[in-house]
């Protein structure tokens, strides 16, 4: 291997990483003439962008503004995040740079080469990415209509498998759409005390339930818990604040971590979020407007499926989230994507989200971004596309 | 070992990390009365606030500028990047939440552990916390008036050592002050091409040159560079916005580990970024009132320490950036540091950056954070600390 080879080869950690298949697909459809349903971008349209303008105008004329902050992210906006979950203690919260951020600082602070983390099957691809950088034996377990399999997880652990880390997504699963039950809830939180890992509660989509009903975060079950959310979806991506609740353990963990990994996060953003998300009649009424588009959303991409391919799709109802996961059997969703982006439109292939599963024929469809019109025309193309996979 | 303990267990790359000694001492002197020489802050009154704020009012009033961008980052920006170091192309250019994410990530892409990394004597805190993160073997050679000792390296490499980075801060050295000559950076850009590692040029206060004597990048004198810089330090800190340029293997294998690390920066702030560099006229008029505050600052210090401590304190004149590095032959920093708190004023004490040498005797004093009449108190305060030390 000459010496320029060498020089730019990756480390054992970056190797391991498998690229987002959706990240790179996206760069594909952007196309204009592409509608996509394969993005995890919440609506454009619903951003408010005339009130963080306001306080972004206002919240930046101050110097100490836009200084550097603390690694845990500044005190006043920990307080409001801590106010927004009905958490006690601020500092049992951490400002990360989206709940990536504090995806990957857990992953780096708590798992070694080798541990092994539990994933749902199918899995969030940027959970899988952040676990496969650590370099963990990664095992899946599938994702029922009640949530994650704590049936299967409670074999693993009586087999004696001992997880770091039991990661799932609790609301409006990315990509699967369920959601977990309480029972599910309060049995993961009970495994984890019992067996000593971590659950990561990871919930950016929570706040965006079409029902009024609630369902208690698994974090009210046990300590073991560390909880993520992220200001990205009811407020706006480009912010960049997530944050992290769990034990205080957990959180000076990752405080250490993160003076290397950045130093720390934005004043400014942090200062914009403490302040939309401390005006809660704004903001109830902000949330509120994005659930009920949403919602419509999610509608008429139901209605236009059933309408469109009939029993040529399987899928449950959508109860919150951007996302509606659909099993087309007898179809190979990867290869019908090359007929779909002929047709004009774009999804997300089931296999890119499987671990150990088989989800070739299944898709991810986002409801979120494109308005009702959008919806019917890409799904009245996706029909062709079907049409013409079959022929 | 409890269970409860054991779920709790730092992993080793984290067990590897030592906490930064500075950022735990800003804690301790955040005391309203006491002046501090410490931090590594710019000043804020010079964070051009009202700029900021007029940019970001009108750019966040586009819901667009608050979506999700790509993980290399807006590519506007990284034109506009691209155009202030004089790259040729944006592609070679990746944009990160400060310079310090861009460290990371390199470290994180290229190094194994056990893999050798050589860096500076004394240290930039920062980088040691991320090459202990991926468990590097760290070799630190000193750093001479010529910048990294490059003789020192060629032994070392002679001897058959093979490193994979070595990073230098090349401008203003943190803490040494110091800037590697034309004849150093020449050798370090053989060395690599010669040797087959990367040299990482962390140069992040560049810009703040005092006199107009600029000096070309290692970069300027090989391929095997990556150049880190940042806007932190000539607009504002919370922007977040940092970023790295060098050979395109090497940012493409960050891009991809950026996916699991944070998905993307912030849109928003690149944009704002994007609009204040592309303003060149703007730009230099601010940066120019910026060197000519520091340079008066640094002037102020190093006269302030020369006429209240005199032959007790030995320093290079600084001639850019924010630190002064001085030695106080037969004072133990450390616990002077104690008189210091006491009598009103807070440095970093030398051995907060030793890796191998000691600089027991020496101490970090920035000049970027007190007007003139703070330096002048402070350093009387220092004075007073000093006598007490010598009773």
């Amino acid at each position: 291997m000459s010496v320029v080879e060498n020089s730019y080869k990756p480390s054992h950690a970056l190797a391991n990483v498998r690229g987002s298949a959706i990240r790179d697909l996206l760069k594909l459809t952007e196309k204009p003439d592409v509608l996509s349903l394969a993005g995890g971008l919440p609506a454009t349209e619903l951003i408010p962008a005339e009130r963080i303008s306001e306080s972004a105008a206002r919240i930046s004329a101050d110097p100490e503004a836009l200084q550097y902050t603390v690694s845990a992210g500044v005190y006043s906006c920990r307080e409001a995040v801590a106010r927004y979950l009905g958490v006690d203690e601020p500092v049992g919260v951490l400002l990360t740079h989206g709940s990536q951020q504090a995806l990957f600082l857990l992953a780096h602070a708590l798992v070694n080469p080798g541990d092994l983390v539990v994933v749902d099957d199918p899995v969030y691809v940027g959970a899988l990415q952040v676990f496969q950088s650590v370099r963990a034996r990664v095992r899946a377990l599938p994702i029922t209509a009640a949530g994650l399999d704590v049936d299967a997880l409670r074999e693993l652990l009586e087999a004696g498998e001992r997880p770091r880390i039991v990661h799932t997504v609790s609301n409006f699963h990315n990509p699967a759409g369920v959601t977990a039950t309480a029972a599910t809830r309060i049995e993961l939180a009970r495994l984890a005390d019992r067996y000593g890992f971590i659950v990561v509660e990871d919930d950016p989509y929570g706040r965006l339930r079409f029902s009024v009903t609630d369902i208690e975060p698994i974090a009210a079950h046990g300590d073991r818990i560390v909880r993520l959310g992220s200001a990205s979806k009811i407020l706006a991506p480009a912010l960049r604040v997530g944050w992290m609740s769990g034990p205080k353990e957990v959180i000076e963990m990752v405080e250490l971590l993160r003076q290397g990994a950045d130093l720390c996060g934005s004043t400014f953003s942090q200062l914009i979020v403490a302040e939309l998300l401390d005006d809660s009649a704004w903001l109830d009424s902000h949330v509120d407007r994005v659930r009920s588009e949403y919602r419509l959303r999610a509608t008429t991409l139901a209605g236009a499926l059933r309408h469109e391919l009939g029993d040529k799709v399987q899928f449950g109802e959508p109860e919150g989230g951007m996302f509606c996961w659909v099993r087309m059997p007898g179809i190979d969703t990867s290869r019908l994507l090359v007929d779909a982006v002929n047709a004009g439109v774009a999804f997300v292939p089931g296999t890119a989200f499987g671990v150990d599963a088989d989800f070739s024929d299944c898709l991810r469809l986002s409801f979120s971004a494109l308005a009702p019109d959008g919806l019917h025309e890409a799904v009245r193309r996706l029909a062709v596309a079907v049409k013409n996979d079959s022929k």
